[in-house]
């Protein structure tokens, strides 16, 4: 532990792409899943156009002291009828670079969503991790989930 | 079992609401958190809009043989950086009306928003369970999903 690092939480913008992608390689899953090329493969390109056009959707990055890309976090806010029509907040892609870790800055992304959600009317906020995700799991629980759903998937 | 039911889906109208709620509120974790009366609570109505008003919700009916609502679910289509850029598809809402359950209506239900995700570009859909649904996760890993993820929530 190296303390708590102040961050700036910002939407992201289209020169941070590549920083995303490198973090997202950057993880044992995320590993076998990208492609960290340069120039980057335009596919992340438009999935980053489709993410800016979509109202319902944030993608944000929390900025280091010197300004550098140090994690992100995407958001969605679902509407829906279920919960008297209460809108569901959907988080995904969290990521902090490896060497900026255990200093609170996942921590920080993760309250901005919930209290983000909540404001736009959420009345639940639900994500998945992966079953091999330990460390994960016990950090939502300490920030206030529930592991109470079984998150399923399948994929082409 | 009664056998397969031949269901037709198309996408849910405001006309449909009052039977959507009906599904959602008859069933076991339902029954708490949702509120039946007529006339139905404005807030679904408002729901229902928001839905509508999202090009990447589809919120779709399962109809019966006689025309009548008897299924619903909710298909999100989000687009995000990960896996280079393909979106994912998020199913909620899955529902059958508890009088024609065991005919193959949910499972007609799920395989369209699987098709319908693949037809998109996602390369993965999910979905989560709740921990006290077993039938549903064997439902579930039936048609080929994994329980490979730990659902997290948090109420307000």
């Amino acid at each position: 532990m190296s303390g708590v690092s102040q961050i700036r939480i910002r939407p992201a913008l289209s020169g941070d792409v590549a920083a995303i992608v490198a973090m997202l390689a950057d993880d044992a899953l995320g590993r076998g899943r990208e492609r960290v090329a340069d120039p980057l493969p335009p596919s992340y390109v438009q999935a980053f156009e489709r993410v800016e056009r979509d109202p319902n959707i944030q993608l944000v990055v929390a900025e280091g002291e010197g300004g550098e890309v140090i994690g992100c976090l995407q958001l969605c806010i679902l509407p829906g009828l279920s919960s008297q029509g209460a809108s569901r907040g959907l988080i995904e892609d969290v990521r902090v670079a490896s060497r900026y870790r255990s200093r609170g800055i996942g921590e920080q992304l993760v309250q901005w969503a919930v209290a983000e959600a909540q404001s736009k009317g959420c009345k639940l906020v639900e994500l998945l991790t992966h079953n091999t995700r330990i460390d994960a799991q016990r950090f939502y629980k300490r920030l206030g989930f529930q592991a109470s759903h079984v998150g399923m998937t399948i994929r082409f």
